[in-house]
């Protein structure tokens, strides 16, 4: 069977767990817009404090960091460091012909780690908490990079 | 046939698509080259300011941020939380056999979409006309990647 | 032969590079955690100087810039501007069907330059060497893509 076609399980399940790892990611882009709407602020260029339509009173303070903002972009950055690297890691784990629990446990696994890792970034739990989830995440992107290393040496 | 050869045209624009994005966020390290070279400063690292060949007369201020230099700084942060996704949501969508016509209509309209924005973003254009450009990338990898979620799930 | 198979040695190459590159940038996130432990700072986000187990003695001097983690984080920042790039590119210059030994000399070209590149900017090398380094790996990207904007045009 084709490896690549929805019809497989394990491909399908790669597919889900993709596109919602990219739905949370482009979701962080909305997220600040929403929060330097809320904020009037936390804006980064220079001409985003002159006189349009959605910004029809601009002022300088508007360029100067809103923590509110400024937590979504920390957030977003970590997804940055984490979710393209778990796409084409799980792309290629799907590839080495896991079987489909693994591949659930992994995939969904990491899905979750993620939404998480969101939760208590978002509602800023202690450092000690973030940790442990992104962690997790890590070592599942490790052990898939790992699994497929080694069976592209043929073990 | 192979949904992955470069034969099927839906597959073939994926891959132009995707090749011409990769180049897009190459030429911002390369443009962010040409910048440092023509202000000579908006370096990062406290070792760019020792004299080397490239660097005759070192200066403490080479290393303070150039506006210059950080405006294609974030036109690249903003490649980088958007183009990783498209790159692995358009191959997904690929794979839930779109029509051709539609495969066309996002994956260009993408890549005019985020050419456009560049050319907003580098000549300092409103903040409204650059989202309302940001928008139109935004959503088109939003639905493709709906589009794949509904595929997994058999519909 | 299924081009996406293990047992293609070309795809095999990209697994093991792409392999590599993954865990390479994963072990900048865990760099980054063991310097900030070392350096007991170098924090970024206000909940980090909470009292807790892993923190037991906080001090708003944590949440200052250290330079030992900034350096780890500006080599994460490159990475993020090239390796989700090249992850793809690579796919689909495989994909092209290139020489075995072409595949070999351009993907671990690569994953080569780019540990030299991160062996360089680790232990503060001359902008002019990392520079060089970078541009290695930069043009083996931007030919890889080429090479597929070629063939998906049909040359």
């Amino acid at each position: 069977m084709d490896r690549l076609s929805l019809q497989n399980p394990v491909f399908a399940t790669y597919a889900i767990a993709a596109s919602l790892m990219i739905l949370k990611a482009v979701s962080m882009s909305w997220l600040t817009v929403a929060r330097m709407l809320q904020a009037n602020g936390g804006f980064r260029s220079p001409e985003d404090i002159r006189k349009t339509p959605l910004n029809p009173t601009p002022d300088p303070k508007q360029l100067e960091p809103n923590e509110r903002v400024e937590r979504i972009r920390r957030i977003h950055l970590n997804d940055l460091e984490n979710l393209p690297f778990f796409l084409v890691a799980g792309l290629l784990f799907v590839l080495t012909d896991p079987s489909l629990q693994l591949a659930r446990w992994l995939l969904y696994g990491y899905v979750i780690s993620r939404l998480l890792h969101f939760a208590a970034y978002f509602t800023a739990q202690t450092h000690d908490m973030r940790a442990t989830l992104w962690t997790v995440g890590s070592v599942i992107l490790i052990f898939m990079s790992c699994r497929t290393l080694l069976a592209a040496f043929g073990f």
